[in-house]
């Protein structure tokens, strides 16, 4: 039988901000990506989305971003390797402190924002988040796009690494995402989106930008939880994929 | 043979600041309170200190704040006790990332600045730094002023309690502190310093502020490191120590 | 003819975060007391409420707060004075620029959260606070609670001073505010507020907690609208006041 | 009679921690690039720094950044240029609070380190710094390097623009600096210094990396004022200057 993870961002208000709905998203995501107060996150929503994720046995995993909270962690920023990966550790150990707490463990790494982007390609800075992992926990799994320089140099630092991908996203025929600015990036309609996910999920492949059918290998499928649509659209996409004879459970 | 403990604080820069000559000061002290970034460092600092601290069989200890860098945790802040517990545990776990890069552990926590100040008296922030110690590791170590809310509500909650003294501050004849606006409240002669130490070191007893011999009990004593001037001394004091046979050893 | 001022705080959010719904509150009030970047407030948010609030000729005042952003101004802190001083200051001229690029002024300055109910009392930190507003601008009014001692300090400083009441709060017989987490120490029923505000505007009484109807000083009401109801209601106190023939205007 | 300006960086510690000599350095330039509070100067710094820049009628200048405190603003940053723009008006607001109490005014703006660096080319940023200073006061003259973009868009948009070098860096043939990682990058000996500074002040010429003598537009001359050396350096560059008959004076 055919399995899936489901990943999102969890935990991302800060302070007096809320923005994820972290209670409901937690009924639908399998891997909770939990802000670690470098984009957004402070301690206390921290040490809660852990409790609540433990509960529901959500896996916990560290969503490292640069340290940006102004700019919510989408302003790329050129930071020396060695203080990026000491930046990404710090994260890690962070949120452990609060996954333990609730008797879990933090289970993967996945890049936010800016960060997540710049080390599709960027070789220093994908090298120093692989750093920073190792630097945390040698055994920790990294989260991020097949064929990224994150993915291969973590590859090759002995982490495991999980790939996802993106059903509200248009792909080229490369099966590299269709830039935000250009039309037709982002896919709207909801049944589309389940649609594309149930078909990611059985087969591994999906209708390119062109029309063409391409595989795109993906272990987790990212959701979103920042708008009440998109909490109920992730809802609807777990709920196709488990009629559909998916099974959606944490990767292994 | 009679023992003590050298602390003092360490890493307390940030970004492009210095503040503590930490590669000095690792030469004199057995425990090293290393700022978590909410006062002061950066997580290229902390790794930096934790790793020559390692290497020199230096005590990591976490030296725990207000988050208020503008202010260097020096503004006592009225924190909700829950939100307090949290930042505690995060900067706990946070240092620890890198203690165990280095190949050590985090050891002991101690509040720095205001928050040490504060929880000598209030309850409710004593409680709150207990259960962000609890939280982080039950079996925690925390280290603070004899008689202080902070050691008794430790106690009560199981952690092990480790006093301090200080042999440049003037106590009143029931072992507090002297204020420091206070005339006198600071010793400022280096010999007076030194066999202050060692009094406190051998004896457990000390000349209070007016005349009168008291006894101070204290497992370890904190040392400055924040002019040069403070690191000469710091080195004098261990070295008097030493030559009046006292074994300088971290707390047990 | 009776008229008052009705004011809220807008651009609280800060970066991804938002909180006030300020293009509705803009055509509510008369006065905008705008987050500066302390405890809320980016740079872009300021610039388009200044730009909003000039549009439709409602008048700027800088809502200067404790350093504050994980904690949205809301803990209490001892500043030292100097430093206050320069910090309200400085939040000042930065919303100024805003205020003057749009083709208006800063029009007057009123303290936020924990700062606001400290400054009440506390001698130290009004005069601080009345110190940054001179520094600033010698000529700007002080919006706070009668009574307060920011108030007091602003007169004696020559600064025009400007009182405000809560239409949603309970009062005491000797006119200050039920604290919050009494019973009955926010009025909810939207009629109550509604009438209540009328009230003070018309007759500048109000009932008091005790039943026994007390007079408070207010040229200006506060209102909120950090959530959607709050505006509605807000909206409800306005239509209210003018159906009574109360002129809303801002203060002279 | 020839006549030249010298700037340098000042005000530029954050709470508890020093880094220029502020004092020394006001006694040698005719320009303080102040710090605003972005990669460095809290509020406090800055009061003090514009009361002492006043008194001995040294220009204050607002040194803006990308918002960075843990970085120094040493890490370029892909600001959208509507943030940027705000975020440099709300520094040059908020520096000219200080100016204005200590009765003088902000009398220009100049980037600060990885900014100064990308708006010699990036067309976008170089852009959004003119907006905001264009935003703070359309009549603030830019200092930056010959030939980039930030003084060619500030020209343009009709603020004045003064020109300046740097004794101390090594050119290439084309008037441009050499990398910092290049060798021969920095003119370290001190004569040399002294020597370039009145070559570039008399005649408008400097010899290059290669030995060729070439042209270098500067209307001000960069010193730097970090370290205690440094200091001195920029006390013989002031001396040298004006024992060969050049006036050391602010720009007009």
């Amino acid at each position: 039988m055919t399995s899936i993870d489901l990943n999102a961002d969890l935990g991302e208000g800060f302070g007096r901000w809320r923005l994820t709905d972290d209670e409901r998203l937690l009924s639908v995501v399998t891997s909770a990506n939990v802000a670690c107060g470098f984009h957004a996150g402070d301690a206390t929503t921290m040490r809660r989305v852990c409790e609540l994720a433990a509960e529901r046995g959500v896996r916990i995993g560290a969503q490292v971003s640069y340290r940006d909270l102004a700019g919510f962690g989408r302003r790329a920023m050129e930071v020396p390797p060695a203080e990026l990966a000491a930046e990404v550790a710090y994260q890690i150990g962070a949120l452990e402190v609060f996954a333990r707490a609730a008797g879990a463990r933090v289970a993967y790494v996945k890049p936010h924002g800016a960060l997540y982007n710049r080390v599709v390609r960027d070789e220093e800075q994908a090298g120093a988040v692989v750093d920073g992992v190792v630097l945390a926990d040698a055994t920790l799994p990294v989260l991020g796009l097949p064929g990224s320089r994150l993915l291969e140099l973590a590859g090759k630092a002995g982490l495991p690494v999980v790939t996802e991908a993106f059903a509200d996203r248009a792909y080229t025929d490369e099966g590299t995402l269709v830039p935000r600015r250009q039309e037709g990036a982002v896919v709207t309609d909801p049944e589309s989106v389940v649609a594309r996910s149930v078909g990611l999920a059985r087969s591994g492949e999906v209708e390119a930008h062109s029309g063409r059918r391409i595989r795109v290998r993906a272990r987790s499928l990212c959701l979103h939880g920042d708008t009440p649509g998109a909490v109920d659209l992730a809802r609807r996409v777990r709920d196709g994929l488990e009629a559909s004879g998916v099974r959606v459970e944490a990767f292994a």
